[in-house]
């Protein structure tokens, strides 16, 4: 034990680290003062002393003779942030180039990593794939290492097919390729279906991932704004597909990164009409349609798809483990050009880590594992916000997402998310700029926090320092 | 036990599969005929049967009153196969689209696996991966499977680092960007180095998959001659690149696929003056470095290299276990735009596999697995060398390599191996045309045959229904 801190400290932190791992979950009794007392061989004042700190931090709340309970994540009323307004006519795409920074930080546990979307340890059942994988190799024997070429493993193309009914998307196996994550898929979709020059739709504000590929294949792009609860605005697209030869359009209908909204089933089935009346196809990144707060998993724009106009890509990268590698893309009528597309540049995946996934999808408990992980990004989701609103300025408005783990902040007009990005590096805090999400490096005044690893003292803290930077360069 | 087999025939097919796997190796001594009946309870008559048929494969001999002995790979003479000739002027590069029926064989344990470059299970070391995977799973968690973002896993560039030293290579983990193998290695150097229409040289024949990868990307090609024994023709390449603007030269200087060739150190430091006097960068492709047949591990291009001219990559899919994902690059000046670009289109590697392989190569019998794959890899190819020349038409010559696993094939003038591997492959046998391995889609008239797999009676029996089809076509 740590001779610095004082015992209750100590405690505290045990105590909210089994409650961010969803060991005690929302509602549920904490261990009475007397046993916690017995349990630990500490004093009943030092487990006194570490409830009270954990009520501070609005982690648990006390119930007049029934002890201690877990609270709910508690939603702070706050503005919204609001949309950006549409680009009129096809662009290329600028993004800044400065963000390697703040994508490497990733790898270095010195900096809190608000910065990038990255799950922390705390939601991957590493024992569970472990063992899986551990079986798999014992086995399979030497045949576990060999080639995965395009279209991937059938086991794999099985269970995804399986698990997409839950999205509502009737798959066959032959209508999947396996990749090695979203970006790979969207990737080769992207070089498949593209010439220099075509015109997509990206909505604004979009993962940067996306505006980088774009950028990198010569597209031109046309902005269309996100509303923080509806999703893309089909008005505005309505409007400029009217207008200009666009020849796809790409959207996150569940979960958007970075606003957190999820399309209404009857927007989504307002998307696939108009593309199929305007000719244009929609490619659905659905990386972080498992990724709910509460509530069942919302229905795939492909789920309204008739005529082939959705090209559906997922991953497990947010909700089993970044580092398996494990994706995949429906190309529609572009399998055969994405296949061989996949052949020439990547040409096969990781084998254990394919069979890793589809024994995990088929043998059940991952539906279990999504619930724990949607309360428990809820909950950081909402900590972290709370904490925004009471230390930053006056005027900062921050989303409420109803699933994946980021929060998208507008701050008052004229604030510089890049001189504050560059700031916060500074002291070990690493956020992404707002700009980075628009292709015309717009909403400079917007930037992105990623709750994604466990809201602890330390979080708390940086989000305390944010805010003295923010009223600093206000 | 199969009934319908007789016993000598199991048993013989048993030793035969000890011998290819190097538990007998070249020169060691076989169990005595008695003791070998006590211990697998067959009649003495059946051990002198099974011996004697593999005595008839070659595998073994008898030496007077000692009993039988493993054969050396035998080397039958025979012609070398002959360089093409060189293109004038640098032409778009031209390839077959038929050859996904080829590759995707790969997956079809029906089918004979002449065709692709697949090492077999034999060679991984499927055992020691498992456990290695496994206590590294163990010893971190959850953590194990984090991102590993471009350049890649410290640990693994570390130790790629000091394996390169074996190659006469001096190389900090900072020079080193791991990938997800060799093909995404060639596809970010060429990406990172190129615009569409500048001029590279490639030898023919030359891997098809860097020509897949030319095409796409819309570079000019112009080919330069290999001889079977020496490598590229370094006097036609010096015509060539004293004529035309040449951006960059891509080669296989140790164990060339297909000719199997590796450059003398002379020629090698021939190479890379070349390049300094003429102002070109040298792509080396060393995924067969390591995979010689006898004695040390060559020199690599790249040990030549004073000023930054010649760019490494490599990976261990031919020579541990394709299914592990794991390549690497040296990319020199272009270091920045290729970790660029990695991020953009496949940000992170399969973490698990890079941290095996670093394990691996540090905790050592990474030498001697070296070796017991060489020498199987020098009996597969002999063996089927010798069956190819008994039984194919008069004229036909075959490459000898001295590291590798597949042969070159040239056939009498005339021959159209694209219709010879569409026919074997209906008979359940794939083959690589040798057509594919040219940016001109010539040398139609040679062919490829892989040996990477053991060389068993299945094996022999395609050769032989190989032959018959080639007079039949011939």
């Amino acid at each position: 034990m740590n001779a610095q801190q004082p015992l209750y400290h100590e405690l505290a932190e045990r105590m909210g680290d089994l409650i961010h791992k969803g060991t005690f979950s929302s509602g549920s009794r904490l261990p009475s003062v007397r046993s916690m007392s017995r349990e630990h061989g500490v004093s009943v004042t030092t487990v006194i002393e570490a409830y009270g700190r954990l009520e501070d931090r609005g982690l648990i709340e006390p119930r007049a003779r029934s002890g201690y309970f877990v609270s709910a994540p508690k939603v702070v009323n706050g503005e919204l942030p609001r949309p950006a307004r549409t680009t009129r006519s096809p662009v290329a795409v600028k993004c800044p180039d400065i963000f390697a920074a703040i994508v490497q930080a990733v790898a270095d546990p010195g900096i809190v990593p608000f910065g990038t979307a990255v799950p922390g340890d705390g939601i991957v059942p590493g024992k569970r794939i472990a063992s899986l994988s551990n079986a798999i190799c014992r086995r399979m024997g030497s045949a576990a290492y060999r080639y995965s070429m395009a279209p991937g493993r059938l086991e794999l193309r099985t269970a995804v097919a399986r698990r997409l009914l839950t999205a509502g998307v009737k798959a066959t196996p032959e209508d999947i390729v396996t990749t090695l994550g979203a970006t790979e898929a969207l990737a080769l979709v992207l070089r498949a279906m593209t010439r220099p020059g075509d015109v997509f739709v990206v909505e604004i504000p979009t993962y940067f991932g996306v505006l980088h590929l774009l950028k990198d294949l010569g597209l031109k792009v046309v902005e269309v704004p996100m509303n923080a609860q509806e999703g893309i605005d089909l008005d505005a697209l309505d409007e400029i597909t009217a207008r200009l030869p666009v020849k796809a359009c790409i959207v996150q209908p569940s979960y958007q990164n970075p606003v957190g909204s999820c399309m209404s089933d009857a927007s989504k089935r307002r998307l696939v009409e108009l593309a199929e009346a305007r000719d244009f196809t929609v490619v659905e990144d659905d990386l972080y349609g498992e990724l709910g707060h509460t509530g069942p998993r919302p229905k795939a724009l492909k789920h309204f798809d008739r005529h082939d106009r959705v090209i559906l890509c997922g991953s497990v990268s947010k909700c089993l483990a970044p580092g398996l590698r494990v994706g995949w893309v429906l190309p529609g009528k572009w399998t055969d050009e994405v296949k061989r597309l996949k052949t020439i540049h990547y040409p096969a995946n990781a084998t254990v880590s394919e069979l890793v996934v589809a024994e995990f999808f088929k043998t059940g408990g991952y539906d279990r594992h999504l619930r724990r992980i949607g309360a428990l990004f809820a909950r950081q989701c909402a900590q972290i916000r709370e904490a925004v609103l009471k230390v930053f300025p006056e005027g900062t408005r921050v989303n409420q997402p109803q699933g994946g783990f980021v929060l998208w902040i507008e701050m008052p007009p004229g604030f510089d998310s890049e001189v504050f990005a560059a700031k916060t590096l500074e002291k070990g805090i690493s956020l992404m700029p707002g700009s980075f999400f628009s292709a015309t490096c717009r909403m400079k005044h917007c930037l992105r926090l990623s709750c994604g690893t466990a809201c602890d003292e330390r979080a708390l803290k940086a989000v305390a320092t944010l805010g003295k930077l923010a009223h600093q360069i206000s």
